[in-house]
């Protein structure tokens, strides 16, 4: 008999027909055992009565995580007897139980709220549980939302490289790949070179792009490898675009978590992020005063929390654009305008306490551009193939790249990046712990 | 004044407005100059007269390439001075000219017909002609249609990790990276692991992640850093539900792009490819008999080729499967039926002459995975994170691979894979050639 999935149930009353999926939980009555069903679409509850008395043999040995395939009639629950979620008035009279794969016992109780070294230890198991599906089904969401925002302004998808031959920030931490040719190559620490280079052909361009950092940090805020969402665009003005950009962008991004994803949001006890007509924006020296602290070249993580709680209370905003940045705490390629000087037009944007993007209007002439290189102690022979795009004619251009895996986790208020990342690289871990 | 975008133009006739872009062809006429400029949108012409004296001075010293910022009045351009392309009956009468960046004289007419070698020493440039614009639209188009026909399947999108501890195929040419902690890693060659774990919580699931293959391939097929496309469904009964995936899935996105590009398939000289209600299919033996070529674990090249055309010649399709391949010349995980020995059930998509995608049903069962790992002379052990997944229940499981470039070469007939990647890496190149 064809499979139905579970969200088709509901529409099934009466019937009989086969449904497959994980054990979630088995509850063994004694005379009824109850087996909580999982496919993708949803949990929906089975009941095994002696009546079916080879299934029952069967339904002893079922233990969390076997796979099944089960036949039985779908039936409305009494209503004293309904459960929670969409299929909580339905429960499936099973007739026959196949077994599709085992499992062995569980190293531990998957209902529990898992220390995350354990949940990392064991992510082929824990990726399952309710809030693993919740926050990488919110994942997906920023991505599409991310993509389809970038789409309707105007902007076209290209692939970024990973490996790359110079590093792109000129001095970041870089990983080094042993390439072709006993040559070392690196792992790209940002698409930035090359969205540049696609403003030529595109005028707005715009990658979900792997980035590398081999930084020995080890915080909740930081992964050796991450997934950046970043774009860049031509003909701009000042940073002001991109920001306007960036800003419709992340609105979109929320209203698709609002509207797809209230019963998320409650789980997680916490409202969906509060984005008003206009990001509130202020200056790095703005910022510094109502923090009452000394300039900086940038917030410290502290300030950024509390610069937040402040844009929270006083303009009821979960976002907040930072921009005047000195043009030394900057990218080489960050735009100065000489009538604003010493600092730059760089932006960050923070939400609900971290940094989760940075952008600003990037040098356009390839003279200049030559002559901050210098200044940085950057050799522009090194550079030569990015400073192709400069030599044969780029507008004014700018953009910002918004880290996925921080956006995630601020979305749901996960306290470690970590958590928000499917595979988490870091300092101690790729998969299984480095070393002991 | 606010710009417009080149293809707002035609809804102004008549009107002042301010254009920008670059500078894409000037025809000094003596007492009129032509300019032909290119925005995101498409190439408007620009006419400059010597009643705007200071426009023409300016417009004696443009080069291609330069941006510009354009004032003039947009006019109907005569009936019989109509020009191609969809802005080809109106003009714009230029009042002012600001140059917003310089171009150098270009190495090479861009027009002309370029080598591969000097289109990949020039990507910053070559990027800009219509060919490559052509080409890197169609790819996001296909991108687009890969995501789309996914989630329309009931597939989660997720991102799979580069760096990776151990190769996922136990012996394919991996990049090394030096990691923290002394360590070694790899770069990825597929996302095969990760997408069966991603089976455990979504039942399917899809990601489209950078892989890496350090063969010393040079040819028209390969690359060292490429996109795949891929999938993974669970709660499958054979490979057939996976290859009934993938051609729904390669028929969303010929439609899209068919829909979306007809006139780009004409500048290729090409016609849309044709996909039938249902792909043909052949074993590797039936294709063999077909091609009167002796038994092969595979189809070499050029069998590919052949097979395509008679494809095309007796079943009217671009595209053809090839199952059946003999269990040990596939990878480690797929999965053989005992009534099926020795072929197994792994498929190859053909598109117009090359292997674009390839899948099978995989082993889904703990025990029989490990014996398999034995028979290879892989160490279990290595692979103790990915078996996690089975030693706690997945079910009969298999996905597919398609390969970005090779798609985005097939569809438009393009003779190599590099000119269908943005920035390619291969054996001799990151950017610039490695060696001399």
């Amino acid at each position: 008999m064809e499979r139905t999935i579970n969200r088709e149930l509901p529409a099934q009353i009466g019937k009989t027909v086969t449904i497959a999926g994980w054990v979630d939980v088995r509850r063994d009555h004694g005379k009824l055992i109850f087996l909580d069903v999982r496919d993708r679409s949803g949990i929906v509850q089975c009941v095994v009565t002696p009546r079916a008395s080879e299934a029952m043999e069967i339904a002893k040995e079922l233990r969390p995580q076997f796979t099944v395939a089960i036949v039985g009639e779908l039936k409305e629950r009494p209503e004293n007897m309904r459960g929670a979620g969409p299929f909580g008035g339905i429960e499936l009279s099973v007739q026959s139980v196949v077994i599709l794969s085992r499992a062995q016992e569980l190293p531990f109780d998957m209902s529990a709220e898992l220390n995350l070294d354990t949940h990392l230890d064991y992510l082929p198991l824990t990726l399952r549980t309710a809030r693993s599906r919740d926050i990488f089904t919110m994942q997906e969401t920023i991505l599409e939302g991310f993509r389809s925002s970038m789409r309707k302004q105007d902007f076209t998808e290209f692939t970024a490289p990973a490996i790359v031959g110079e590093d792109a920030e000129g001095g970041a931490a870089a990983f080094r790949v042993s390439y072709h040719h006993d040559t070392s190559a690196f792992l790209a620490t940002s698409p930035q070179f090359y969205k540049q280079i696609m403003v030529g052909p595109f005028e707005r361009a715009f990658t979900v792009a792997k980035i590398f950092r081999a930084e020995k940090h080890s915080t909740t805020r930081h992964l050796s490898e991450a997934t950046s969402l970043d774009f860049e665009m031509g003909f701009i003005e000042s940073h002001r675009e991109p920001m306007a950009v960036l800003s419709r962008c992340v609105s979109d991004i929320v209203s698709l978590a609002t509207e797809r994803h209230p019963d998320m949001f409650e789980r997680f006890d916490l409202p969906p992020p509060v984005i008003g007509d206009e990001i509130p924006t202020l200056t790095l020296r703005e910022a510094q005063k109502i923090l009452g602290v000394t300039e900086a070249p940038d917030l410290d993580p502290a300030g950024e929390r509390s610069i937040c709680e402040w844009a929270k209370k006083e303009r009821a905003s979960d976002f907040v654009f930072i921009t005047a940045f000195p043009t030394k705490a900057r990218a080489f390629y960050t735009y100065e305008d000489p009538h604003e000087a010493p600092y730059s037009r760089g932006f960050d944007l923070l939400f609900r306490g971290l940094e989760i993007n940075s952008g600003s209007q990037r040098m356009h002439d390839y003279d200049a551009l030559i002559g901050r290189m210098h200044e940085r102690g950057l050799d522009p022979q090194k550079f030569s193939f990015y400073l192709q795009a400069f030599k044969y004619g780029l507008p004014p251009h700018g953009g910002s790249a918004t880290g996925l895996e921080r956006m995630t986790a601020r979305m749901l208020g996960i306290a470690n990046v970590k958590e928000a990342t499917a595979f988490p690289r870091d300092l101690n871990r790729i998969d299984i712990r480095l070393s002991e």
